[in-house]
């Protein structure tokens, strides 16, 4: 079975991230979570990235804040693909910086960028492509965009009480 | 065997987003390609983000200018992943407005997006994609980033003489 | 009579969106008002922009956050100006998502856009719409404007105080 | 009939509004054509601004570039709708200076914003804000975008050959 | 005797702009401070800005925000100096629109443009205009430099300790 | 009679701050030019600061690029009126480092900071300044509106034929 | 031995700054602190330029918010490695104005800038340059860099559990 | 004696990186240069920061552009003071992306950045460094200020004549 790994580069992080573990949870999908840090752990970052497609990992979740490097080094690392969350930390230029940090990878070398703070939709992008060559997940998937419309739906009839 | 589409919402994408077709013509990946506006064709993208997964499809690549909207609608109406490649147009705001457009979308519809003007970057990703589940093209992924090494290993040797 | 229909991509958006209803309703024109979300609910968008036209609608005002896609492809389904409102979400990039996600709109379908969080100009402006063929309304923004001058001229002499 | 006053600051802003102009006449609509600058001629802005809607005019363009107060200073003088069009001049910050100029109008007094030097756009929402009580006006903009998705499903076609 | 008057847009406005009264107050400067709004109150800017250098004012400091037309308007209509203090709004865009608005006049009406909320600076750019003709005036300006030497050097015994 | 001195960092400025030089001609003030670096040349900066109002220069105006420090420096050394011109030196960030490093000063040391290469305004700001005491060059101000009025006049009579 | 020397804008800087001087004493380097002003005591600062590099000081640490010219300043009449910390003041443009003033110094004086509000790591820095030649700092760097490492493998376990 | 690395992530980085390579051999202090990418060669990467303080290099030198990764592995690898040199790559947008992936670093590993493209300036700098422990080169660089000076000097006298 596919396994997605959740890595951010703090324990700071977690906050943020924990969204991409529940709704991955919520999706059934086993998460294996660890922090590592491009900065402070090169050389696990290192092992990590060399490693992960041979342990079973599907896809990568990577967040990171400030000039965020995380997930462009473990994508420069490993043939998996790698999702960026671009994390708003304290003294961040607005986000900007995580954000470019992580979108502007050079040709060859791609991360798959979320929104900022857009951990829950990094989870959602993993469930993704794990579901494009298994339907089973695929149809959760499914089901899970019927819930959104579903909300929505209802939300429109309370404002219109 | 897996396909990919690559859609944008205008012909003078398509000097950008070739790169993006040959890189996966180059890992002998079958693309689709197609332009779809979300703004002058919103049928024609409706019916084809319905659909696509039911065509074999496996990953979406969409690129788009300006206010951006293709990425994220398609996004919307298919449960794929779906990559989406910030395109710098004409009277643009420095590419800001496409990057922002694609990549900040809210809770619930992900789109893995790339760099400004990256569809070499979307191609390698959703080779990424699909070789998640298939070792096949793992490979010739990893065979592609020892390419990328040699060639600046080359590099530093040409710069030394 | 002219009718106004004021849609937005979520129950959180109202706070922001009550000032356009607020201010239409002094204006004594009609409101409808609904929650359309273009990433999770797009074959209600799809409905409401093919057909507002034909239900007495004169002008469509949508606000949303983020990479804001609602007021555009509402849009491109209707052949009704469309006001759209950039709303500041959580998470947004200090707005400029929301901002350049409506404003940057490809040549051929435009959208009239308003300040961030402007909706109460959007009302005016839709006022302004209808009063262009309705003198009965144009005399009631002409009252309006008086009264913004009234406003300022007492601010005025308090200051003086 | 409705007529509708294309003004711009300068002569130079005339390469960029001339597209709205050319589509207002491709509507069949009236276009009244002149040079009105906020800073250098402010007593004609002021008697234009006062009296446009006493001559049949329903919709004003108003272009201008840098610190661009055409548009919002016409919008504070007259009832009528006005479309503002950021023009990117030379000298100026990429643009910046003139949308956020023109976009970020204080409540009580909107502009209705295109996008940069989105002037054909001006001349559509013109055509849509008159179509929006002239059903005749209002085919004609179903027609045209009509013709928008033509055009892209013909490109569409060359792509695949 | 020199004369400045102290304008803004809003009431909203005084609490920034008192920074400018005070220090000018502090040079015993006399001050005139009114509400002048470009888009509510057009007619009372105009005129206050074509008399005011014949009612004895010597230069004039214009405060607004957002899309900030004070300051250039009222420089467009009188041969005075200008000083334009931009200032940060609710709903502003971090500040850049009251910034660039005010900033990026085009040639032939320029604005002394001070710092994001800057008022107390407006007020000592008015005292050493009005200083580069009067002596008196220009040495209180020398004595206030001396002053802020002091602070800091006072500012540094503190921190040894 | 007054007289302004035009300083600027390095020659290349030159073609830029060219234009204060030319309208103050226009208006017959004095000109004095130099080059003063406050990176290269801080004690000439220092001595020029210190003494410009004892040499009979009424105000100074200051162009720099990038991280321009010499308006700043210059203010916080001399009691004349300092103003600032941005200039868009290459290798800048779009001009947004010389705008910043210009305007943004600190409480007690304001910089009249004009338009990114906006010298000729710089010029005419001058000339106001010298106005604001002076009814002869305050008359010359009027006229030189006048002249302005006059040609956006012939502008629109063009655009009419 | 060496000495470095941490100076700031103002007093309101020391909470920011009081992280380089306690990184540095926990690497026993001897620390020097004084509030020099670029804009409030020019005099100090070019005294304080020109001779610390005969003082015993070995590299210099500058603070400052806004426009923020100490740094460059000091750079330009030390010939001693220059380190600059943005400081996030009130009434920043979001910590770009300080980022900037400082960053972009023309070609010639560079200064080694550090993160918006990074005192610490310009601590660090500092402790880096010494220990180029100081074998027993660069000692002390790699130990401070062991426990960064620790603390990151410490938080991960935790998660873990 | 003292030796500076040049390093950077590709040879197309070169034009702009020579500039600091040429700077330094005017000092007379030995370069070394190589091509190391962070995201090609991450194995050649680690070797080098993880040695180079061990190899006789005082000082790193790092280019890289886009997301810049570079400067700051390095820096976490090494314990030598790194310089990291934001370059403006093709489809950069604008620079803003080298810059903050470069600046924003967490704290705990510092990089001393310098001006977008400021490859002369990173080279200066690392002689400072240098020269903060060996008078010979610190004696170089106050050399090198003093042919600053005498360039605008000289300019000033030509712009006089």
């Amino acid at each position: 079975m596919s396994k997605v790994a959740v890595i951010m580069g703090s324990t700071s992080d977690l906050p943020v991230m924990q969204d991409a573990i529940d709704i991955l949870k919520g999706f059934d999908i086993e998460v294996e979570v660890d922090i590592v840090s491009a900065h402070r752990t090169p050389e696990k970052m290192y092992d990590f990235g060399k490693n992960a497609h041979e342990r079973g990992i599907s896809v990568i979740i990577a967040g990171a804040g400030g000039a965020a490097h995380l997930p462009g080094m473990v994508a420069s690392l490993s043939p998996l693909p790698v999702i960026g969350v671009p994390v708003k930390s304290s003294n961040s230029i607005d986000g900007w910086d995580s954000v470019l940090s992580i979108l502007q990878m050079p040709g060859g070398v791609p991360v798959a960028t979320v929104a900022l703070n857009g951990a829950k939709n990094a989870g959602i992008l993993a469930a993704q492509i794990i579901g494009s060559s298994d339907k089973c997940v695929q149809d959760k998937v499914l089901v899970y965009k019927e819930g959104l419309k579903t909300k929505v739906i209802e939300g429109a009839q309370n404002i219109k009480k």
